[in-house]
């Protein structure tokens, strides 16, 4: 159904791209249609005409007639002195047959062109059909900015009955109550689901983040759960048998100790943004940290559950145990191949930087993956499985992935592009910062440098001119085991800068041991979810005279 | 001794640097010392007051002046009447304490200063010490060009006897008479040793590159080797016993059969070239291919040598039995840890396309490293041996390594980068051609993408606006296995060539699955041997009116 739905969205979208013009010319394009009750648009395609289930089929009433027809009742509903509903109005519109209808404080809104076109999904959307979207904005918080605020008024039909009870704010029954408390030195991103970064010049403050300041990217509220009853859950493999581990039972595998540095998929996304809009939060370069990570190899676990490598391609899919309102948990998978390669060191982690794993952090056991990005390091595991298909996670499968620039949401296709697995060649410039005002004489450059999958890093070039002279850097850190480099190198330069000079370009690129090296520029890499930002960093800096 | 000698060498370098200013210059800075017979300089240098064996140590005697003065006799007697010499005295010639002469045709240098700059090497030049240049000339093509002689001539001291019999011209006993007959369609870049690759419009043609226009990058003459009497030696490992393996013997191994692109480290170094001159044959697109190879894997022959996986670093350490007149061979190495893994597939190949292996392409046996730089797949093969640290060979350790834009061959330092293994990810545009005329309404752009160490390429971006703006190109080939993506993918694009437009930038890029891209531009990755040159591709091509 929603397939369907989705391909017929687009249109309509064009349609109603009319409303984001104001008033004027959207009562010119009102036709003589007065009735505000929210009328379905009807359409016909090929091979079915039989006009059960779903859109009802409607012949030659079809067309652009009445898809403009419903969207000027709709612009005038915007227009006018709102059309009152009851709630009850209200939840009875769950369906694309009815309309999809949510209210938000008194107002109410059609979204069933939209819910096909949602970001996170139409499932997620769906959730909220027929009812308040307060409980669900206030586990995304993403949602209350000034652009979903205006895109949703675009959808508008009416507003509740004043002597209805609606949700006063979006604090109401707040499912973060009970979040951690946080290090105030983090800069924040978004407060629900938390997500933070350290500021750039203590991320290259040490090798190893401290648990305190390392990023957090939380994609649902943390849950708190009791070490002594958690259990994780192991489907068993042919032959085999399900587990039900304790952290006792975790513990008798052998432990395993490794230096791993976790990168968002979404760091530096805030240089994209600056190319052109995209959908995410506004990490800059610190959405990326280092610890050493212990606890049971993933492959030890497998094994004990029955399982093997097999020659048909098969993946291991985790569950958080982070759910919204709905129950669905945070989830995503890796191929077997690599969670059963002993060389991968794929670890179900309890112990970070020589702690129990903080709540953040996915007390008290999360997936690390060395190499890959930090998505796939599920948190608060609760269920390991092997399936023959990817996690059928809404972050696995219609997130986290990368699309050329020319695909907006209009025409993006979340299943022609691979879920990101490893990453590519990284660095960021840490120290000075963009604008900041630096001595004469010389100056100290500083920042990180990782590549995914296992690849060291084996030089960091640094410009003072925007790219057309280079200078490399010194690199510093643990030693990188080859093929099995999963730790960020800091580096440092100390540069002349030249006399008489009154700004400096800096400019950071890596080279991993693939020879693989960062773009030059943003725009060419920009994609419509701001991922994989990798092109040079570069800072704008003064100097003072 | 040659480190030492290194060490100094700049500074003199600096000193000759002179004579590129042509002769006003030079005699100006003659000295008084009207001796023509050149004078060794000699060095003092902290730690080393033996005077015992290599530099004479002559402390307070030392300095610029000496420097200078030396210069100032060579400067002299480039300029004025010719010293002669017999060829006796120059083969006395052959050490840093007598100063290194060599000749070429009747002209005789003293290269002593050259040595420890000579690009390939300084031993390679110390095999020609004492005597012509002719017959390391004719084994390495690349000398002979206006650049080198130009060089050359700035070491001139004088001229043998006239009546002396010299190397009449370079073909002197061809070492590579005997080289293998090749098809006329290959474009030769070097035809001693012999370097070609086909057309670009042949080289997408097929998906399998037919053997007889796969690329060749020979670096010696290609030997003739009886198929009867061949032998691999196997160095055993702990515990194990070396093996003398015949091809019947090879051949009793599991026959493995996979598709595996190969490609230079130099392909596109012409691009780089258009940058800065570099060191290297002028590959253009073609110094890539892929054929389909069978044989026993390296990791079962290994394993019946003795040999296994051990914690320290290991490297496998490939021999071929082509030769030059010293009898040093073509060597490389790759780690023992990818030879080992089954799953890296390394093969000792004997087929190509179902034929046995061309001579040109290693008959009877090479090695296929599936992911990795060309140059670790050696040819006529016919040594293998497990070593702790890589090969030694010059390929190895002073060539097939990438710097920094910033290194120069004054202060390259070979030991300080790794040596190349997996490649980073490439694409090329095959058609149209850089210069064409294309029709008007719409152009068919079809070209070729590959990442190294097994990353499948996942898409190709195409701009006909130089990078503005993209469309995503179709991809064709063998499907490709995870982690185990050895092959290229073929692509292409019918594109609507916009109403009016005079000209095309046309450019390619691809991504590969761990979602690494290639870089903007070519200067920012210029290294002094033009190797990985792996920026977007670019055409540029009028339209028809």
């Amino acid at each position: 159904m929603l397939l369907l739905y989705k391909a017929m969205v687009p249109g309509l979208r064009q349609a109603c791209r009319l409303r984001s013009t104001p008033s004027r010319l959207c009562i010119q394009a009102c036709s003589t249609n007065d009735s505000f009750q929210p009328q379905r648009p009807s359409f016909t395609f090929s091979g079915n005409n039989s006009g059960t289930g779903g859109w009802r089929v409607m012949g030659t009433l079809l067309g652009l007639g009445a898809m403009l027809a419903y969207h000027d009742h709709r612009c005038r509903a915007a227009q006018e002195s709102p059309r009152i509903y009851t709630k009850e109005e209200v939840s009875s519109h769950t369906s694309p047959e009815t309309g999809i209808w949510v209210t938000l404080g008194y107002e109410v809104f059609d979204v069933t062109e939209f819910v096909g076109l949602h970001p996170g999904g139409p499932s997620k959307l769906m959730l909220a059909a027929g009812g308040p979207l307060e409980p669900f904005w206030a586990l995304y918080a993403v949602h209350n900015q000034s652009h979903v605020r205006e895109l949703l008024a675009q959808y508008k039909i009416g507003e509740l009955n004043p002597e209805d009870e609606v949700p006063s704010t979006l604090e109401t029954s707040d499912p973060y109550a009970d979040d951690p408390i946080r290090h105030r030195a983090l800069n924040v991103n978004s407060q629900r689901p938390f997500n933070a970064e350290p500021p750039p010049e203590l991320l290259t403050e040490n090798y190893i983040t401290p648990n305190p300041i390392f990023f957090t990217r939380n994609h649902l509220p943390v849950p708190n759960l009791d070490p002594d009853t958690y259990r994780l859950h192991v489907v068993g493999g042919p032959g085999g048998h399900s587990l039900s581990l304790s952290l006792d039972d975790l513990y008798k595998f052998p432990k395993h100790e490794i230096t791993v540095t976790l990168q968002c998929a979404g760091n530096r996304r805030s240089e994209m943004t600056q190319v052109k809009e995209v959908k995410g939060l506004e990490w800059r370069t610190g959405a990326i940290s280092t610890a050493r990570w212990a606890g049971a190899r993933l492959c030890d676990v497998l094994a004990q559950a029955g399982h093997q490598l097999c020659e048909t391609e098969a993946h291991v899919c985790f569950e958080g145990l982070d759910s919204d309102p709905s129950g669905t948990t945070y989830g995503a998978s890796i191929p077997l191949a690599r969670a059963m390669d002993p060389e991968a060191e794929v670890l179900l982690a309890y112990e970070m930087n020589g702690q129990p794993l903080p709540r953040d952090h996915g007390f008290p056991v999360r997936v690390v993956v060395p190499g890959v990005v930090g998505a796939r390091h599920v948190k608060w595991l609760g269920r390991v499985s092997v399936e023959p298909e990817e996690s059928y996670s809404h972050w696995q499968r219609r997130d986290y992935k990368g699309f050329s620039p020319s695909v907006d949401w209009d025409t993006v296709d979340f299943d022609s592009a691979p879920s990101i697995q490893e990453l590519p060649v990284q660095s960021a410039i840490t120290e000075p910062q963009d604008g900041e005002t630096v001595e004469s004489g010389e100056v100290t450059i500083k920042g990180y440098a990782w590549s995914g999958g296992g690849r060291a890093v084996i030089r960091v070039d640094v410009s003072l001119d925007g790219g057309l002279t280079w200078q490399t850097a010194e690199l510093y850190g643990e030693e990188q085991r080859p093929r099995k480099a999963w730790a960020w190198r800091l580096w440092q330069l100390q540069a002349l800068v030249p006399a008489g000079q009154k700004e400096l370009n800096i400019v950071c690129k890596a080279v991993d041991d693939s020879y693989n090296v960062q773009p030059d520029t943003v725009a060419p890499i920009w994609n419509l979810r701001g991922v994989l930002s990798n092109a040079w960093h570069r800072v704008h800096v003064h100097v003072a005279s």
